[in-house]
């Protein structure tokens, strides 16, 4: 290594020199994949492309292989430099790179390795388009494929309020209620409450982690780790003992996006990192909700900044449920009668100049409703008979029960 | 007239039959428009096409003439039996018809009238393409025209929470911060709020009334009213001394919808009349925005419905202002620095692979961060130029400004 302070070295000089002999797993290609989630980062596109391309095994040889990297073998769409940088950063890892080890490890927690192609295997993520992990660690009982079928992501932010907490609660519950899976990231706040709302209903919820399943972050939530993977499944793409690291953080969103049906921002600062869940479930042309709070509050900023970006205002679980099953919004649901309803034009008309104190004549009403006279008494009399209308020596006037005047007018 | 009881004539019967001498007044067009504001309710649309195929004083002489509908007289689009209604309908009111009466009453208050053609008709109004009112009467000192020009209507529920009350005012001084009006239908709660903020400020305030300029509805708004009408504007569509009808309201919103560059609904329930507002202004293809609130607020229920109809999520004054002047939303203002803002994807690779605590050697944060080894070094310079590495005998790690793992994770 070049000491800090000495000249810096280019791509171009960072060339794998090893040359090792192969390990006897790297014949394994599912075991070779595994190889893979240790020796590159989650956002490494260019591994992606390069295993791929190759096949987890061949690509292994290649690593290991002392040659330096040939235009002629590189694949439509593969640059030199790329393969050439992308060789030396996966060496760096080399040695500390055993997937059996990492296998044993996860399956002592009594956890399993679902790979492409396996019956676990969430199809949304497809979506990712060359970006899919090149394996999940799982833990808990649950199919993962089963689980996300129908799934909402409900996070948010670390720093949430009561009011966020017990929203993302109550939506986990509702959720679980019309036998949706709760996703999220296990972190503080919005992600921890939607987990522990689902645990406490029974419900499905499924945690995606930015470290190895076998690690809990935030430690303060290693209690809720430990329930949801022996009730529902906690999932990530780096293998055990990965901690968890910024960039990791933004790869597992693209996780969360990507396995769920529909993504819900509960309560998001300016600048909240669920709001990158958001986006990248936005470019996946997945659903997203958020939920909106008081402007006065720090912690729904982003959330209004989201609809403002276009995501769809959602209050309560049922609204979810519809971003889930991909129905068009109900906006004309609860609505409570009122004694007018169902009255048309004319009825409303004469309902509207009845005056609500002193009687008065059917002609007198006519001409405050701007009605023809002759057309007045008919109304009354329905209206009588609605109940809305009461006659008395004087006339008429509006009965009591159907009184409310000021009451439903602006 | 017909007694309670009897059986009831149809619009067929309804004929005027009374053939009077037209009063003086009928021969001048601008007093006719004022008559037909009181003969005919503003939603009468068959009034409004009547009067504008004939003019005010020829539909005037029309009315009063006792001859039967014939349909040769009707013009295109008319139906002989719209017209025996509308007739039978506008001869209820004719005895309390008086514009110069009228006229008299609002001139004595210090107010005018104002009609189509005239430099302070609103452009907006020609969007009620039709349903345009025959005269608009006002009191107040401002240009109406130019008081429209650049506003907002600032409406809401009645039953509004100290939040929206709060929120309405903060609004309008912001709006007349900028220089722009604030339109509202002095309605208890957020209409209230909303001009008295206005009026607080300084800032241009305007009130359309269910009412006549004359009356003070709500009762109590009458201090408010007076305020309005001494430094904004009152306006209103029902000549003087016409009292609040639930459909004058109805009509009145679409008024504040025309009339307003933009509509904002602060707070509303789920079946709020501010709604309706919203809707017109939506149909005119106004821009419509929605202030969110707590889920958990029945008052803020409406405007999460709007929200779900395709209102944009405003949170303050600039984002109202944006409606106003027809800017598309700006959603990454106000963003705080942070110590990694600006650095590219290999200086954020190194700097999350920094230790906090115990230094680490460049090679081993290669391996962390899954970098070449021979990449690091002049990236951990660089970052300590930025202030965000340190260097010590053991190696590197994060400088304690740059600190903050875990903080802006998620």
């Amino acid at each position: 290594m070049s000491a800090p302070g000495s000249s810096a070295p280019g791509w171009q000089d960072a060339l794998p020199a090893f040359g090792r002999r192969l390990p006897r797993w790297a014949a394994d290609e599912r075991l070779a994949l595994l190889a893979w989630s240790r020796l590159s980062e989650p956002e490494d596109l260019v591994a992606k492309a390069f295993v791929a391309g190759r096949g987890a095994r061949q690509a292994l040889e290649r690593l290991a292989s002392p040659a330096p990297v040939s235009a002629a073998e590189c694949l439509l769409g593969e640059r030199t430099e790329h393969l050439r940088a992308g060789l030396a950063r996966w060496a760096s890892r080399w040695e500390e790179t055993d997937p059996e080890r990492d296998l044993d490890r996860v399956q002592t927690l009594g956890g399993r390795v679902v790979l492409d192609g396996d019956p676990e295997w969430p199809d949304g993520l497809a979506l990712l388009n060359g970006g899919e992990p090149f394996a999940l660690w799982v833990r808990g009982p649950l199919h993962l494929a089963r689980a996300c079928e129908r799934s909402a992501a409900v996070v948010g932010a670390r720093a949430a309020t009561a009011y966020g907490e017990r929203l993302a609660a109550s939506i986990a519950v509702g959720l679980g209620d019309a036998g949706a899976t709760t996703v999220s990231g296990a972190a503080l706040g919005v992600d921890g409450a939607a987990h522990r709302g689902a645990l406490a209903a029974g419900a499905p919820t499924l945690a995606v982690l930015a470290c190895g399943v076998d690690r809990a972050y935030p430690p303060s939530h290693q209690r809720l780790l430990r329930a949801v993977a022996e009730e529902g499944l906690v999932v990530s793409e780096v293998p055990p003992g990965s901690s968890p690291m910024r960039r990791r953080f933004l790869q597992r969103n693209r996780l969360i996006a990507a396995v769920s049906s529909a993504t819900v921002v509960v309560e998001a600062g300016w600048r909240s990192g669920s709001l990158s869940t958001a986006g990248l479930a936005m470019d996946l042309v997945r659903p997203v909700g958020a939920v909106p709070g008081p402007v006065t509050s720090p912690s729904s900023e982003g959330c209004h900044r989201l609809l403002r970006a276009g995501a769809i205002c959602v209050t309560d679980a049922a609204e979810v449920l519809e971003l889930v099953s991909g129905v068009a919004p109900d906006a004309v649901r609860r609505v409570e009668a009122r004694p007018h309803d169902g009255l048309d034009a004319l009825q409303l008309a004469v309902f509207d100049a009845l005056p609500v104190v002193s009687a008065q004549s059917a002609e007198r009403i006519a001409v405050t409703a701007g009605l023809a006279a002759p057309d007045v008494p008919p109304v009354l009399r329905d209206l009588s008979q609605r109940g809305l209308a009461s006659r008395s020596s004087g006339g008429w006037r509006r009965a009591p029960r159907g009184s409310g005047a000021g009451g439903d007018r602006q």
